[in-house]
């Protein structure tokens, strides 16, 4: 489906080991993910729409039309951006459905957007009006950038899924990036902006357009940044990713998100610039942060306090923050390495990243998120009110919405998006990265079409049937990514013949016909996970998973618990699947009180061995607390001789 | 030494189990204690005044009476409290060593500071004139009754140990006293500071002048606390101890610096008051924080965010917050509970977190201070700027000075007054809480002068000798402490005989002569410690102990080591004593880098054993980091059949 229409996908590099495959070309059409974007299209877009003018940042660019807004503004500094994410979401979703309410409603907001924007491009409700500080007053903390590159984001979503559309928002984004061309160009302002994202979203916005002069700004921001430009704030600029320049940064580090998004930049700028040092760069900032600073369920950031990475290996479950729109920059960033690299490992990190945090943010229902992904809860958490926005990482369960809403949106528009991240191309064929019932045509440069069907029930079941859906007389490469995870027992079936896979892109390259079957059998029986033995919050402890899945151990599935401390787990037995559910063996322990928690013997601090508990059923992750406030846990205790 | 003269104590109660004996009947002739006092009065009260000339927070002052203040206020809103608690520690230092060249200075601060007060008896630099926010405007940030909570304590201290001095100092304090029940008394504003302080203060202050009225806005603070009367910031009203009142709460919570100070201040209202309720409210919360949520150091807080508790059992040793100040405040606290209960259990904590907290935040040379007191450094630390004022937790070495200084002037104070938390008095006779070389004096109740003279060699001996420096017909009863730590081997040696003594009071009642001899035998040998099962943070791990010593491996002791991280210690050898350090037999490992840190067999993250390393010295806990940058563990993880 290339040629002239343009891919329906969020990156368009000019090069690289792979190319993306677009919402045009890979349709879902069942299972797990389909689910996941039924509703975040039917409840989750109107859930956004609903709090954004309940909460007044909608309507901020009606006063800004009307000039009351000193006095009348809502939000925080950086609200503007959440409609932008809000508008992106929807662009893809119309890409994806073609519905035609939610194109009107689209049109609506982007109206209202348009109307704010000043005569020379400057688009914030924050900045620049009498009673306002003035524009680029506060790069640090102001978001002015930032919330123009996600106003980029959502115009290069629209022109990629509704090219020529007569919405007017592609202008509005160019005029835009034109004015931060203007202020912040070799001669203008020599400043970067606190919170990265116009970096990427420029060089998007130079491959839609074929602007050269953004993709050169982009560029200059990249290189600006690591040179102390910004205040040294409390966090010291490790924050921000100013204290070293990216091309010498040898891990990711600093706000998570600000990391992951400014990692992604610096890729997109590397790739269309052909530098090879930028881009090693950023790989090993990439492959180091995954060896050393990544949560198992791929979370990202294990500080509260700046939302930030932590040191090597400091990595507490229990304040764990993990940010869901850390995972969502992780996504960005491995996406792009995957394209310029074609190494499987960075869909693996996109695999365990969608299925334990992207998807672990939203409810059941679409309306209530998780703003930081803990990996253990200890007390039980509170309801947050639902007529109220909650504080961010103060929130126990999933909320409505947050005084930083920043993850519902980043959510959205993932999810509405996902089918960009399932397969890509090359000259020799199709790559199949992520597993899910699905179709995916594509025309190979040679001018042939070629289109394969997915059946599968995976991740539960680990067969992942690919059907070819068309003769063809020469031969072209399906290549099928096998997980690291699933080093032993996978298998490859073509054609009847099947034989053992490890770990990495398996390629078939054979002459087609209509109705063969390439079967990869991977083996998603649950299995204990050990940790590195440097990670010191974790010590004797596993984790049970399920194929992709991390599973938890969660109080509402425990008997007579309210917390699930309590529970050591017996290794000897491996996890069991039962009725549908993982289930391990597990023993009660009780520790004895004392009075001052350190003790001289090791005895003394050894809890007596209680009850056996056989068949404890875990839940995924991304599924606990939809049953009410519960204690959680994904690192489990080992049942040792000293408490046995 | 009681009478006429007040006893010279920073906490007078008019009641309780235990009477406190003051800095004129405790004079510490040497050891440990008597070094750091001395490093106290000679180098850190000058670089306090340095750094408040420097940063210009007593000259606030100086433009306040010019009429200056609104633009040049240098300093956050606390900065007045500084000059409080030097004032404070000068105060005691006079009352030890009768300085005159300190006494000069003393005036000579006191008089900037009393000149810069409201003819209403208002004082803080901060609020209240053109161009500043309006008094009292910001009780939940402003810090202002905090502010008056600290030059109270200041005064009482110099009343006490100065009775009558015509520096003026007593009278500020009244004023200011007077126009906060004036403000804050029944009829007046419904509202508490942020930061508690106030209410210990007024008590004492009440305690000193016999204004019952300072009493009972204390006690009207204390009952305000609780309902919600601050606003709910980002950290919840949990960090101002506001979500639940003081006799409602179980254990202490939120920030951990104004958790204990209010619990300080409940105490001091609920012993005068006779509010049995109360006192076992907080008595209650103590136990609960004692056994849930303090460090092996006796440090306490475990959150960056917000500086504050964590949950029970949420104790990372690499996000160690325990902040010096938390330490300061908890001696505040268990002081007051041994006051009124007599349990030595409060004595216990008390000698913990003056090893381990208080004397760790300042460098061998009291110029440079721990404001955090991490239990885990993974990477080498930077030594701050000598001539910037550091950011608090961001300094990863001892700092100068800091933009929030609270801990330097905290220690000051404490040091000064180190004497009035060694021994206390009953209708009996003595009792001996904390051991160093010291002679103690009291008139008994009957009108008996009492004296003895302690010689030890205590942490790092074991022997404690008690000599009676006087003759009496008629008995009286001398106790000493036995710690919880010293449960087996310690023996009390009374005239020759010797007979095991276990943890608690140990009292004899007898008629004693001059030159008689109690001889305390603890023992001090290096031991293990091991931690309570719940304690996720540090599973797999122990602690090595020497008396109340907590000790440390720092990275320049091991050879060839940057990184302490790497080495297991075997427990079945014991700790030795070699050469006057404490040193353990450990083996280096040499974990496999992996691309990712989660590995599906435990062999894959079970590191390789390398060379044995015997003899690896340890460093007491409050004496790291004076080597230059190193990296450091007090937790160990015990090397394991797996590890070798």
């Amino acid at each position: 489906m290339s040629g002239t229409a343009p891919t329906a996908a969020p990156v368009l590099p000019v090069r690289g080991r792979l190319r993306p495959l677009g919402l045009d070309a890979v349709r879902v059409t069942g299972g797990f993910w389909a689910g996941r974007q039924s509703v975040n299209a039917t409840a989750t877009l109107a859930h956004i729409e609903h709090w954004l003018e309940r909460a007044g940042w909608l309507r901020n660019f009606d006063l800004a039309v009307r000039g009351d807004l000193a006095g009348g503004r809502r939000g925080r500094e950086f609200a503007d951006s959440e409609i932008y994410k809000f508008l992106e979401a929807m662009a893809w979703e119309i890409g994806r459905s073609a519905d035609a309410e939610l194109e009107a409603r689209f049109r609506a907001v982007v109206r209202r957007v348009a109307a704010a924007q000043a005569p020379d491009g400057y688009l914030n409700t924050n900045f620049g009006r009498p009673g306002q500080a003035p524009r680029w007053s506060d790069l640090e903390w102001g978001h002015e950038l930032y919330c123009v590159g996600h106003l980029l984001q959502a115009a290069v979503a629209r022109a990629r899924t509704r090219p020529g559309a007569d919405d007017g928002l592609l202008e509005v984004a160019r005029r835009a990036a034109d004015n931060v061309c203007e202020t912040f160009g070799p001669d203008g302002i020599d400043g970067v902006c606190g919170h990265p994202v116009i970096e990427a979203a420029l060089v998007e916005l130079a491959r839609t357009t074929g602007e050269d002069r953004y993709l050169a700004q982009a560029a200059l921001f990249v290189d600006r940044r690591g040179h102390g430009r910004l205040s040294d704030v409390e966090f010291g600029r490790e924050y921000f990713q100013d204290e070293l320049p990216v091309r010498q940064a040898t891990v990711l580090r600093g706000h998570a998100v600000r990391a992951n998004y400014l990692a992604a930049g610096a890729v997109d700028v590397a790739v269309e610039l052909k530098d090879a040092s930028l881009l090693e760069a950023v790989r090993n900032q990439w492959t180091n942060a995954v060896a050393c600073r990544t949560y198992v369920t791929g979370g990202q950031g294990s500080r509260h306090q700046d939302e930030a990475f932590g040191g090597d290996w400091v990595l507490p479950p229990d304040r764990a923050y993990s940010e869901t729109c850390a995972g969502v920059g992780s996504v960005m960033l491995a996406w792009r390495l995957l394209l310029a690299d074609g190494d499987p490992r960075y869909a693996d990190l996109i695999e365990r990243t969608l299925f334990n945090v992207v998807s672990t943010s939203p409810a059941a229902d679409g309306r209530s998120f998780f703003y930081t992904n803990t990996l253990h809860r200890r007390e039980l958490g509170t309801l947050p009110d639902p007529d109220r926005p909650s504080l961010r990482a103060a929130s126990s369960l999933r909320a409505p919405w947050f005084e930083v809403s920043c993850c519902p949106t980043n959510v959205a528009r993932t999810l509405a998006s996902l089918s960009a991240y399932v397969a890509t191309c090359d000259d020799e064929g199709l790559q199949l990265h992520q597993y899910l019932p699905a179709t995916v045509a594509h025309r190979l440069g040679d001018g042939r079409d070629v289109s394969v069907s997915i059946a599968t029930g995976y991740p539960y079941d680990g067969e992942v049937r690919v059907r070819i859906d068309g003769d063809d007389e020469r031969p072209w490469s399906l290549s099928l990514r096998v997980p690291e995870w699933a080093a032993q027992g996978a298998t490859l079936t073509v054609d009847g013949d099947s034989r053992p896979v490890g770990p990495g892109l398996v390629t078939e390259h054979r002459r087609w016909r209509r109705g063969d079957e390439v079967v990869l059998s991977l083996p998603v029986a649950p299995r204990f996970t050990y940790p590195d033995a440097r990670i010191d919050a974790v010590r004797g402890c596993v984790a049970v998973e399920r194929g992709p899945l991390v599973l938890a151990l969660e109080s509402v599935d425990v008997p007579a618990a309210e917390s699930v401390d309590e529970l050591r787990v017996d290794v000897d037995q491996p996890p069991r699947l039962v009725d549908g559910r993982v289930t391990v063996r597990c023993r009660r322990v009780h520790p004895d009180h004392h009075e001052w928690p350190y003790l001289a013997e090791e005895g003394g601090s050894t809890p007596v061995v209680g009850e056996e508990l056989d068949g404890v059923a875990l839940v995924e992750y991304h599924a606990w607390a939809n049953r009410g406030p519960s204690t959680m846990r994904v690192w489990l205790p080992v049942l040792t001789d000293q408490a046995g």
